[in-house]
């Protein structure tokens, strides 16, 4: 590939877009005649305030939030946002709803303890790769909220229908999007919140998306002991809702991304995933068992495609190996779960996972088990 | 100056070494073969791994931290270590002790609260610009801990000899260093913890910089309700203590200038930092009042010069823009405090500052109040 580049699968960070990578190239030195890097600029100056604000409109106008909605950044990968979910919306409440669909999940649900009895809606078994069941759940109806994560990106699945109608009257839906944010069209009006490290769809790491229902942030539902930089009514309060210095660098490659989504919307990216993810799939259901995914396919991820070997660690390695010296990098699974797992996220071509099933065809063809 | 660039004062994110953006940018497309951008390189990547691991190393080199102690990053600016502290140390104590020099040590003792009872040992006038007393302090014995500011951004004052026979034996001490870490030798070992936003002296933001003594370090003095992004007693324990995904650009960056720094060691940018910061303040002093500083000549900021204009408001704003287009910029005060700040940080060359003074003396000779 031009410049020396490799297919880069990575769970995230992730592949971004060649073109968001050379503009950010370009104006490293000398951002737009100011003399000076994005890096180097104060986060109050006029020149990010613009940056910032842009990006937030960007994602606004890819994703159709309305009006009724907050946008804003807060500075950390995901995982705080497991403490900043119950701290924000508690206070005053014991109880809060947790559907375990997966890895993710499950460590949200484990991290609100110090807040709350969180109450297990529904849990997928053990391993994390069943179906999903959207019926038949146990809702607390004293719940704050019901919390999930639509893409578990270790274990490959998602959860694309949200049974939005199961839901008492009032409960507020929190999502933890990060996996699958900006990879289709979703109606951010179910939500309460929804938040999303860019770090895998739109962005390099650094920055957190929170899109927030304006009316629930209530300074009285916040715990006393959340931090300021994670206290949604106060950021909703200060101008530009920029309560802190953020990865301003991050924030500006982000902005580029989603600059660079908008260009074409986010139809043209979410059928990108489903032909992408299909053509993986399609080898591993045809291959005999020798690739192995074992998710509904109701629920298979179109932005992670999870797999063992049936040949077990020894092949995973070789084709681990044999995979890199192809230019097809970062296909180790997610730790706890093994296997290989192919993220193809928003700024991976099709050419990349057509790469990709070609390995694997003659990977299965010169390793026979 | 090259690239079109220009001397830039900012307070924090702050000018970066030419030579280290070459180096980011020359890298951007394709880091060292690996045919990918660092922005997409997986966190848990070998490659990723040993950057992380030599920016650490490289900051106990330049440093002289002792092995007693532990380095690592944190995805924030910070602000949230005025939370981390009381929370990773507090667990079954009721007081800690905080020492109020400035706007930002004032927010760590009004931020300690929902924790404790934050007890102010001493605390400077409402101004914070006379001088630090550093006698007749009331500590209290029962404290967990001592917190202070060595260096106050906002208000251009810095403690540089910090009376640690007065402590209580036992008692650990905990300073924010930010705005003026690594631009001064300091003896680690007087320290519990030591933690920094890089943005002022030694990176981009979006990495805060932790030394904490390793014995300390203890899972019993954790507040049950400390998100784990920051509890300092799991993240010592985890592999390579990277707890979650950082924001991968700004560690990275972060370690081109602290080796860029260590080729010619901490002593010549400490040295820099005294005369680069006595040539405006002399400026000041010899101005006839024009420009007023009011802090003790003992205690004022290497780091941050704070000044005011007699002329008032008017004439700060036509500075301003005067320095704008001299190509000396982001020379606002901070916004609480107002006038002019010129911060002076390891980026910034000697001849900034000598450009920064012949435009001050240019704009006393053709504005007279």
């Amino acid at each position: 590939m031009e410049y020396g580049r490799k297919y880069n699968f990575a769970g995230g960070p992730a592949c971004l877009p060649l073109a968001v990578l050379k503009q950010a190239q370009e104006s490293l030195l000398n951002y737009n005649g100011t003399g000076i890097s994005i890096m180097e600029m104060s986060h109050r100056s006029k020149e990010f305030t613009h940056i910032w604000n842009s990006a937030r409109a960007s994602f606004r106008k890819l994703l159709s939030i309305p009006e009724s909605y907050q946008v804003f950044f807060i500075l950390d990968d995901a995982s705080i946002q497991f403490e900043a979910v119950p701290m924000n919306f508690l206070a005053g409440r014991s109880r809060a709803n947790y559907l375990v669909t997966g890895y993710w999940s499950h460590v949200a649900c484990e991290e609100a303890q110090p807040f709350c009895q969180p109450h297990s809606v529904w849990k997928a078994g053990s391993q994390f790769t069943e179906k999903i069941e959207t019926t038949g759940w146990d809702i607390d109806p004293t719940g704050a909220y019901l919390h999930y994560c639509s893409n578990e990106t270790g274990n490959g699945t998602t959860l694309y229908d949200f049974p939005y109608s199961s839901l008492p009257e009032g409960m507020p839906l929190m999502c933890d999007m990060s996996s699958e944010f900006c990879a289709r069209q979703i109606d951010v009006s179910k939500y309460g919140v929804i938040y999303a490290g860019v770090q895998k769809n739109c962005g390099p790491s650094g920055v957190t998306v929170v899109i927030a229902r304006k009316d629930l942030l209530k300074k009285e539902h916040v715990l006393k002991v959340t931090p300021p930089v994670i206290n949604y009514a106060l950021i909703n309060d200060v101008p530009e809702q920029m309560f802190n210095t953020p990865a301003t660098w991050s924030c500006y490659v982000t902005g580029l991304y989603v600059d660079y989504m908008n260009k074409v919307g986010l139809k043209h990216f979410e059928d990108l995933a489903i032909r992408r993810s299909k053509l993986v799939y399609d080898v591993i259901d045809s291959s005999a068992g020798y690739y192995v995914n074992k998710v509904d396919p109701k629920c298979r991820s179109r932005t992670n495609v999870v797999f063992h070997l049936k040949g077990g660690e020894t092949l995973t390695k070789k084709f681990l190996e044999g995979a890199d010296k192809a230019g097809l990098i970062q296909l180790a699974g997610f730790a706890p779960v093994g296997g290989i797992r192919a993220s193809l996220y928003n700024a991976m071509p099709m050419e990349g996972a057509e790469a990709l099933i070609a390995f694997m065809k003659k990977f299965r063809d010169e390793n026979k088990v």
